[in-house]
């Protein structure tokens, strides 16, 4: 590494010149020395910093699996437990190996066509200047089990492990892959970032993933849950909604909290640099601030949300409930995941009101449709995810989007924000395109399992619950049962329907 | 952005002047722009570290919301668990909200006068130069919803869920956001960084909120406490004192984990930049060592609370608690939050010891007095945080408060270290202060509420549980309601008593 | 601090000299000054940025404090959840205490001979230039506790509280920092940083401490598990091995995900600076590039020992087993943390297979010798930690050796990457020279108990749970005691065994 060292005793003698001219050329070598050093020490510590900023979001985006298996295993009955969160580890396995061997390179491969990627196989010649570093692999990851995260909460409690096992590799390796290339790779055909040829003038905006990520996994289990059909006692013989209540609000707290603590990294994460100077420098206007307001809209839209599904619930059903007071929180933190870095902290709270009320129409159209989703996802990222994608057509800004969406000036933004119609006709593409590929990927998967009778459960393991039939025991043994003065009897009453004459 | 390049075939014409003089202009402006260039760089540099630890210490601190729901949620009976859990997520929610329209701009709004903010409502001309960036309002919101937390820790099993919603905005937007303009704002009457009239010449140092946050949500939720008077059974009828245990030691340890885990973005947070160094720069000794050193103090004073705790609860009531050890450590965090930046690591150890004896000697009073606390929080929060303010007003170091409250020499210091006693006494001002404004505005508040029957539930509502009557139903279901064999059988016996003729 | 400040009518006096030679002197002052100043910048920006990024990763590491507590309570019976829940508590409480005093000055004390250092007691002398600073102590302190940890799982359910303290002082404050001493610290005897005199030309590559970690707290457990013997009914009369299952499959989810989320402190973090480059600076390779590297390895061998883990049960026990995978995880996880910065991801793979298999067949001779271990501890820690450290002797590649252990040309790498066995050598003399120390110490402490009476509980206390008759009372109450409909029928059945006769 050259040096910055500077002493006077080296310095002067190329200046001090007496009887000759001063010694340019040595002069210009100490100088220009000293300054490449500096830039190069500059472009150091800039990856650096860069680095640990991308790092820690990636740590978060990953506590949001925790987030979802905790979700998971309290909105499911305790029956079935173990296997909702067998399947939100191995989401996160699974998804491991899958998406380094081919998720990746299909996804940020470059270069590549405007459709697929393909490079980066195995992180093959892997890191390198225009793909990124490992900590990019690690983000994009993160992400990718999330989609299939969602997913597994719209099949929950009838579907067959390995169907499981098939689908979710599928989306990680492929559906997401190929919906993360088209939108978010530079060579996507419908990337705001490509070089030329957008979408409208324009692209899509769909900053940390309402589109590709929340409506893939959502509309991924909403095909999943349809071909399956609802759970056992959903709805009673005269069609009438049953609610199956999940056996621990706690776990629900615990996962939506968790959530909302790693959409932070999946939000303001999104940006992947922090230390990148917006105009001039050298002002608290930065990238950072972006940033900053981008955690700071996030909230709000979830907050928002969450209010507004706490009094609207009060007034439609009569109570204050948690459970879908969670739900809202995500809801909002849904829709507000594309349009976070380019709407003013106000607009987010516009967002957040109407994702409330998305959430709530759904799930009454789902209930008279006789559509079951125990996790309420195809609702929830799939249909607050849509919302999102319009909102940024309405609300983004002029400013934030010609600075977070830099290097080309004068895009189009939000319509209500007098940026004319052609953001919002890319958004509301990216609606049809992502509902389309996935109802044509996953569609057809499902219900090929379904055919080849690889999709639901028996009968019997449905109301004896997987836990007990395929994965070793219930989730929970609050009595012991190696007291031998409670075994015996606890053991019959578990397993035996307890006789008709007996009086207990 | 200027440049840093610097080639030798740009610079040596500049130099080499066989005929004429060197061409000064043009070299200084190439000199004068490379070295501006670098002064913004490094301004660029400082804004993305700053921001990225204080946004990822943000998010630490709020983990502390989902600490104190699993808390909470722990240490109260399962019938009212949906309840606490509710109010744990409105805190953030509302607190959202009400902290964003007004919180923010009374307690940071600047500029302002010595007693409240007036500026930045809504973030409306926010960030600025003076205001700091949308990153510390995240953090300072985090810390509101903190204050709302602890309180509602107090009033938990009894209080009607409106009365919560009115305080709780009520404490997040005006109470605690006036407390924290007094003692954290650079204009406020007693913050120890305004620029003149310091109090006693000193001004209080109350680093991370012993008194701001902690005794703020302990004075509080004892009003409240004291108001509603204790729960149904929690004193018998000779007026002795029954324990009505919590339902969940598990979630009692994760909540206090998280709350641990959260206290590291709390303390060595609140100094809100790292990339500062003391004296000339250049070596090891700098803002991120005076934060590391926080997060040692922080660790050594709850670690020395516990085991206090551990010991004194094992001779005085003869069996080791961890239930009483998780006070214990949450009580040596809120002491040392104080002075955790401005003390010896060896000091720490004394503040937790003392913290331990503080919170056991407060609940023997609280026993004494009927004064029923489900979550110990007046005693811990405000009780440990007092103690905080008068331990700092002893033990900050003559080195360590010129360091960390720098650009003014000779600042009093603690008693015991020969700083006098004007530390001191700015420290017990503020005690009497925030005392006598929590209890001047809160007490009212919550005397008002009783007055008008909003305060405390009915006696059906308590005896059954809210979860039941006001929340949609129990928390957990850990036998499936809907399995038929099961199902008349298990109902019947948790509704009705067993007869008596039963063998069973 | 000096200025960066420069402006024409500054410099240009410095220059143009019409009559007399330009001013050496004072130019070169000028210059000098600012080059100097920006050096000075750069290391106050490198501490920030270094210290941001240890400080991060040691609260990470700290979580893995709350996963080990959360998957020991749900691992072990509810009877005894409290117990082992103040055990975890107590090993970062009394672990920071006797670390503090005691375990960083014979870890790390610098000067120091090669066996033991004596400096920095209490952190008397600390900081320093050489011994880094508050972050490098938090994050060793964190995982001191780790060790602890580990150890407390393998004599879960059967050890008396006294004894625990004991020996986690013991275990926290000397034999694992005399462990660390010798191949971290600069001046350990087989450490890969010494100067000279590297063990074979060499010294052991333990990175983040499959040995000084996973390996001494397995093998602390083994000898603590071995001389209690197994607990009651996990062998039946005919020595058949029985299940005691573990109360609660959603906290041990929940501890593993929590453990995983820890461990990108653990690995990665194992780096402790960020901003370093390799080679000559300015691309995207550097230890930016490399920390990333040891996430995703990290990520990929836990994830297929997790796959592997699946499958092959499934085939050898007939179920998808949720516990098992988790199991799995952790043991490819405590198998990379050895060579994680210096291994390819696709190494990473082949490490968590047989991972994977070393935890599957530990775990059958285990049952043969009839050794009981509630945790699988000793197998997870111990065994996949051994191999660990064998793996890196035989996949650590060159490049990453030389870039990971700078300062040294020519290193020593993996046998099966064509370098030689000298590595290897010092691997396994680190298993055996660990295995040795910690039988050495941890045995005869173990057995001082055993023969004192002080290790192990009595046989009611381990029928009925330590929670009831030590720890005052069970960690959950799920039906409400004080509802009086409830309570003599519910305390009845729990408390007395159930009449023969009971048809029932």
């Amino acid at each position: 590494m050259a040096t910055l060292t500077c002493t006077a005793s080296d310095l002067a003698p190329l200046l001090t010149t007496a009887t000759t001219a001063l010694n340019a050329t040595a002069l210009s070598e100490f100088l220009c020395g000293r300054f490449n050093t500096i830039s190069t020490k500059f472009a150091d510590t800039t990856y650096a910093v860069d680095n640990t900023y991308l790092l820690f979001s990636a740590y978060l985006v990953f506590a949001m699996q925790l987030g979802f298996a905790m979700l998971c295993a309290g909105s499911v009955r305790a029956k079935n437990t173990m296997n909702i969160m067998l399947t939100n580890v191995l989401d996160a396995a699974a998804g491991a190996l899958s998406y380094y061997l081919f998720g990746f390179a299909f996804a940020f491969g470059a270069p590549s066509n405007a459709f697929i990627g393909r490079h980066f196989f195995g992180l093959r010649d892997f890191p390198s200047v225009s793909g990124g570093d490992y900590s990019f692999f690690l983000y994009q990851w993160a992400f990718a089990i999330a989609a299939a995260g969602i997913t597994s909460g719209s099949i929950a409690e009838r579907t067959q492990f390995v169907a499981y096992l098939i689908y979710s590799s599928f989306l990680t390796g492929f559906v997401y892959p190929v919906v993360s290339h088209w939108f978010w790779s530079a060579d996507g055909w419908a990337s705001p970032t490509r070089s030329d040829n957008l979408l409208f003038g324009s692209g899509s905006i769909d900053f940390a993933g309402s589109g590709v990520v929340h409506m893939v996994g959502g509309i991924a289990g909403l095909w999943g849950a349809v071909i399956e059909g609802p759970r056992i006692g959903r709805f009673d013989r005269t069609g009438r909604s049953v609610a199956l209540r999940g056996h621990s609000a706690s776990l629900v707290v615990l996962g939506t909290f968790l959530l909302w603590f790693g959409w932070y990294g999946f939000n303001p994460g999104s940006f992947l640099t922090i230390l990148k100077s917006y105009g001039d420098g050298g002002t608290y206007y930065g990238q950072w601030s972006a940033i900053g307001r981008t955690a700071v809209t996030t909230t709000l839209a979830g907050c928002t949300a969450a209010l507004t599904t706490l009094f609207s619930k009060r007034l439609l059903v009569g109570h204050w409930n948690v459970l879908d007071v969670c739900n809202g929180l995500l809801g909002g933190f849904a829709a507000i995941t594309s349009g976070c870095s380019v709407v003013e902290p106000w607009a987010a709270i516009v967002c957040g009101f109407v994702a409330a009320w998305v959430l709530i129409g759904c799930n009454k159209v789902a209930e008279k449709l006789k559509y079951d989703d125990p996790l309420e996802a195809a609702q929830l990222h799939g249909g607050c995810g849509a919302w999102g994608l319009i909102f940024t057509g309405l609300f983004a800004t002029e400013k934030y989007v010609n600075e977070v969406y830099s290097g080309r000036s004068g895009r189009p933004y939000g319509l209500f924000m007098g940026g004319g119609g052609r953001l919002l006709a890319a958004q509301i593409v990216q609606i049809l395109v992502v509902a389309g590929w996935v109802s044509a990927t996953m569609g057809p998967l499902f219900y090929g399992l379904h055919k080849l009778k690889l999709l639901r459960i028996s009968r019997e393991d449905e109301t004896q619950g997987m836990d007990m039939t395929r994965h070793g025991g219930f989730a929970y043994v609050y009595h012991d049962e190696d007291d031998p003065s409670i075994k015996p009897e606890f053991m019959m009453r578990r397993v035996e329907p307890v006789n008709d004459a007996s009086p207990a």
